[in-house]
């Protein structure tokens, strides 16, 4: 029998295996990490010349576009969304467009062009969140832009076409839907009990404690109650906080010691598995157009969290014609394999 | 430079690319056909012993669960949800739970165990589509089940885990949240302008017919202005039907000589590609529990359709993060290569 789950905040029911579980030996994927001996690529330090110039560096040394730094970030070859101009919405019928207007930008996150996430040394990895952050304040500058994602693919599987470890940071011209969910039922849930949604959500975890991950006196990371998929893992600070961009530098360190531990039980569990990680921040509290409704966000109602999302089993036709999910691995015993991880 | 399009069924922005265009050799996959020495399996003739008796069968000669069918309908051996008992819906602090209900049949949809999807004989292909029909209707006598999803998954990237051609039927105790935002759209269309919002998009596709794959008296096939991926197509009948059920097991031999010929050209432009396609159905109108809101749909405001999406690129921390998609291939360009497919 399964048990048919409800997520608060996506308003998302997902069906849970709770009789028989797959075991973490029982999923097959191709280990994303490259062959020892590949030669340097365009992110690796010597070939600057290959990317467009950066657009901020962490650097020990040299110039800008030389070698030195230990994160770069530079404007993607082949931007998914352009930087110029406007908008220029349109009727077309039944039908709506627009310019693909938004910002794609890369952060290498270290000059080693082969490591696996839990590798990446602590201060390394701060330096990576701190050049992401910096950068996602300058882009919340834009009004033209709605949302700022910040992400990782590790691995095909999850939809990497490079090795080279990099963060990737999309500013896009519309609120997304998957946001805009997250923001009305915080929002309703704020209005209704002058509580955050999230701050229950976490209260509740530490409370029941079975689907805790890790947890220190920073941040927590469990499986969530309606887990979509095997080893699905949601990382929040247990401080209250609207955006992303609210961490202080000096924080941002605490974040990258957590997320590392957290990547280095699931490499323990799954060994070397195809992973997305995403933040879920606040909207851009400066975007036009739009001033009424959910987009307009208060500054207290959102709590930016990370999701991780290792890539176990393909979606099938039952996920894309409903929008549910049906997950064989209850996140109880994810959670408890990945406490148990030594 | 990229376009924004809005699809106004799914209330969703596409980010097409609309200079270069990834052609159709660009795509990777394994070819889900199996070997052709591969042995029998469990759903092959004389190994009905294997599988829980038949639901529903079209046969040639024999009786239940022996050989001599076309089509044999079983229920699944390890279904995702039981049809015994209630929901039993609870509160969990802040979370939601209820019992798995529900059915879960597979539609064995040939004797023969290796066959492309467009190489099923006319009049098989019918036989299984009215089987299906048969099984639908049953299910939605019901009134614990609020929706019933009919889909295929070919390829182990779509998520199959067999080889032998068949469909799945899945109920459900919830409204899937794909199928709640179609009727919404639906809905608030049809109260706005009298008109039903899928003949609208049909009528602009047909004026428009840059993105049409293939038309006949009975049906339309295109690739979606706001396509979410390279040669998403969507069949539609062309006369306003509000649910599959309502279609005669006369009219079944034109859907499925028209889906033969959709599937002949993926075939001829893709390869041997791995695809999901799912039947996009009105909800359950003698489900209970909630009488109120677009759940309880009028009899005339959904037009039930096909989605069939090839399985040609993972999805990325981009489309995780937001809802929203990147398609490299305008669906112009796809619906051309499919319309000049010999």
């Amino acid at each position: 029998m399964s048990e048919l789950r409800h997520d608060p905040i996506n308003r998302r029911w997902v069906n849970i295996a709770v009789e028989r579980s797959r075991r973490p030996s029982e999923f097959h994927f191709a280990p994303p990490v490259p062959p020892e001996d590949e030669p340097p690529c365009d992110f690796c330090p010597g070939r600057e010349s290959s990317t467009p110039p950066e657009l901020y560096a962490v650097r020990e040394s040299g110039g800008p576009n030389t070698p030195g730094w230990l994160v770069r970030v530079i404007p993607n070859k082949a931007p998914a969304f352009a930087i110029e101009g406007d908008a220029d919405r349109r009727g077309w019928g039944v039908y709506d467009r627009m310019r693909g207007i938004g910002a794609h930008e890369i952060v290498i996150e270290t000059p080693v062009h082969r490591v696996k996430p839990h590798e990446l040394p602590l201060l390394q990895k701060a330096a990576a969140f701190n050049a992401s952050k910096a950068r996602i304040a300058d882009l919340l500058r834009d009004p033209r832009f709605k949302y700022i994602l910040l992400f990782r693919n590790y691995g095909q599987a999850a939809g990497a076409t490079l090795h080279h470890p990099a963060q990737q940071i999309v500013a896009t011209p519309v609120t997304p839907p998957a946001i805009a969910q997250q923001l009305e039922t915080a929002r309703a849930h704020y209005h209704h009990k002058e509580r955050c949604l999230f701050c229950d959500v976490i209260d509740q975890e530490l409370t029941e404690g079975s689907r805790i991950v890790h947890v220190d006196d920073g941040y927590v990371t469990f499986a969530p109650y309606a887990s979509r998929f095997p080893y699905e893992i949601h990382l929040y600070p247990r401080r209250h906080q609207h955006q992303f961009t609210d961490l202080s530098n000096a924080a941002m360190e605490g974040l990258a010691a957590h997320m590392l531990e957290v990547f280095r039980r699931l490499d323990v569990v799954l060994g070397d598995a195809p992973l997305n990680w995403m933040l879920v921040n606040a909207p851009n509290p400066h975007a036009g157009v739009r001033r009424a409704g959910y987009w307009n966000t208060l500054p207290w109602d959102f709590h930016w969290h990370f999701e991780v999302l290792p890539r176990l089993t393909p979606l099938a036709g039952f996920e894309w014609g409903t929008g549910l999910y049906i997950n064989p691995t209850p996140p109880e015993d994810a959670a408890a394999f990945l406490r148990d991880a030594r």
